[in-house]
């Protein structure tokens, strides 16, 4: 077992129930005997899965005990029915477990539109409580994937007056993902103790921040849910708001959800490269977010960045065709340490080359300054590659 | 000669300049000796390219003679010298021709950045105009071309008490397609004669309901031009504002931008299908418009098209993440013929098999109701292939 990858008051687990044909993982279970403190943020799409309503309902009462989560199925768009299969499956959990249905929070990802394969799911539950361990995150991580290509998993350790505290965090991505106040799914938990309300206002700070900025196609998924279990075990005491332990707690669970979010925008669906989008100069920090992500989407630049060439034009006309305001004749634009424009002059082939070699790497910065003012604002994004095409052509298939 | 490309008083012509390095032609040129009122609408991308810039304050003036226009560079982002280089090929234009400069309207497309060859386009200037014909229309569509696959034209006669009225029109298209209050290049010809006001605002109407009701790839060129010249030649008298001449011709004028509209997506870089996405029931046509649009624009539902796969799951994800609001349980969804969803439930796997031939089409409709309001809108679509990532992976180098 890795030692880091463990959080005292925690046992995770992951099976193959039978909802990925390919006999894959697809079912999670992260389990909390002795009762959690919950905290989520959720998809701001319109159109909100069953399961999605309901952990959010859950997740506001005080205690919860437990997150069954499956892949292969997003149980997204499937009405009432929808709704009664993601109870019967929390329901079965909650059975199993001996705790209460209302202290299970459930979590789908994958296609859209199908019926959750409840009677399969039901029948794994057992086998997958009877195999529930401390270090069983890595299987929890794996049963969440749905076309990513390996698990994705984080810790952070920290010694607090209050006790030494942990925290780990396991998320999915892949495709369909440009989070707005929500994320992919992400669950995170800790042993330190801390009340709802300030567990609730740090997630938000800590998913803004991270999950919040990335993009790999601009495609807001109807499942997005990002839950954060707070044991309170190992503490001498709960965390209070303003404390300089809550600063430190804020950082650690920062840092887990940046250190996801980037392992999320590394795997985007045929990504090869990571690119930060780091723009400046803005008139506000909004205005700056709206062109980092104007150019971060834009499908002529994700293409240049997967091919390397510095075709820092397409850049040029995703800025100027944002709703951001800029300063054509103060326009700044490096990529990596290459100065392609200056002061809204182009600086030349050396720069250019210079760009090149910058863009062969597998992460890098794009700098912008719209030379309006200073708000400031980044987002993670990736490449688009004719994989992305193949993955997507043949996904339902 | 075809005759229904040939507008009396207006000759055209394209030759290859060198400023593509694979010997295609590159540079049109369209000369209306008479004299011609001109009407434009122009690229809303913040940055726009000199040329973009000298063309709108010249198409304002009362006359214009000719629009000189070259592919392979954009001639966009070069600053002063870029203006001048505009300036200087409008001026060796009209040495040639023999006419004030201010009456020649100049356009360039290709790659944004790079300096104009303005040596090369000089030196070709003669032979242009030597070879042009009342015929040209052809050559002058080819040399408009960027990452077309063949040229685009269309006409439309009409017999008006003002004359025998004819409308010829060429567009370029294929990648950075997602025009706003503007197009592409599009240069209309006619033989009617129109105030310039008339026509402005016709031309505008036009593009509205054609070229700004397309996306390829949801990127506003900083280039996108749409030019009319009126030559009022072959005329009774002026087609005035609400009489039943002027209504035949904006129809006859909506129709040709039409027709080129949709060759421009059928040419999309690396498309196989054209989709129209029909949006009814929004709380207005502005946001049946952003509701069309997000389906449009979605990587996802672009390559599910692409692989004719009725992954309607995409598609309700692109209308609840976009911000058109819409009622999910009355939300209605058809592919061709198919009604996948009814009143907000999945019509199950017939339909679904139904939607699935409809998608091996070259052209179909996606229709959707919001079930909001009355609001109504459309945009053309095409689908995202491995093609587009290969095209746009290379077209620099």
């Amino acid at each position: 077992m890795n030692e880091k990858l463990h959080v005292p008051g925690f046992l995770a687990g992951g099976v193959s129930c039978g909802v990925k044909k390919n006999g894959a993982k697809d079912l999670a279970l992260i389990s909390c005997p002795s009762g959690a403190t919950a905290a989520g943020v959720f998809t701001t799409n319109q159109v909100k899965a069953p399961p999605v309503l309901l952990a959010r309902e859950r997740a506001r009462r005080a205690v919860a005990r437990a997150i069954v989560a499956n892949s292969g199925c997003a149980n997204a768009f499937t009405g009432e029915k929808g709704m009664a299969d993601a109870r019967s499956v929390t329901q079965r959990v909650a059975e199993v477990l001996g705790v209460a249905e209302r202290e299970v929070l459930p979590a789908s990802t994958g296609v859209i539109g199908g019926p959750l394969a409840v009677a399969d799911i039901g029948r794994a539950i057992p086998g997958l409580v009877a195999g529930l361990s401390p270090g069983g995150w890595q299987d929890a991580a794996e049963a969440i994937m749905t076309t990513d290509t390996h698990p994705k998993l984080a810790s952070r350790w920290g010694r607090l007056p209050e006790g030494h505290i942990r925290i780990v965090g396991i998320a999915k991505g892949a495709g369909m993902i440009e989070p707005h106040m929500a994320t992919l799914l992400v669950f995170l938990a800790t042993n330190a103790r801390v009340e709802a309300p300030l567990l609730r206002e740090m997630l938000r700070e800590a998913c803004n921040a991270s999950f919040n900025r990335i993009t790999i196609d601009g495609c807001m998924s109807t499942n997005d849910s990002a839950i954060v279990l707070a044991s309170g075990t190992a503490c001498r005491g709960a965390i209070r708001k303003g404390s300089p332990s809550a600063a430190r707690f804020s950082a650690m669970l920062l840092e887990v959800c940046r250190e996801l979010a980037e392992r999320v925008v590394a795997d985007g669906e045929g990504a090869t490269k990571t690119v930060k989008i780091r723009v400046g100069g803005g008139r506000s920090e909004k205005e700056a977010c709206v062109a980092a992500y104007a150019v971060a989407n834009s499908m002529l630049v994700k293409t240049a960045i997967g091919a390397a060439d510095p075709n820092w034009g397409r850049i040029v006309q995703a800025l100027g065709a944002s709703r951001a305001k800029l300063n054509p004749e103060r326009l700044l634009l490096r990529i990596g340490e290459a100065s392609i424009v200056r002061r809204g002059c182009y600086a030349g082939e050396a720069e250019e080359e210079k760009a090149r070699k910058v863009m062969r790497r597998p992460a890098y910065e794009i700098r912008i300054d719209l030379g309006m003012g200073r708000g400031e604002s980044e987002v993670l994004t990736c490449d688009l590659t004719e994989e992305y095409v193949r993955i997507n052509a043949s996904y339902r298939s």
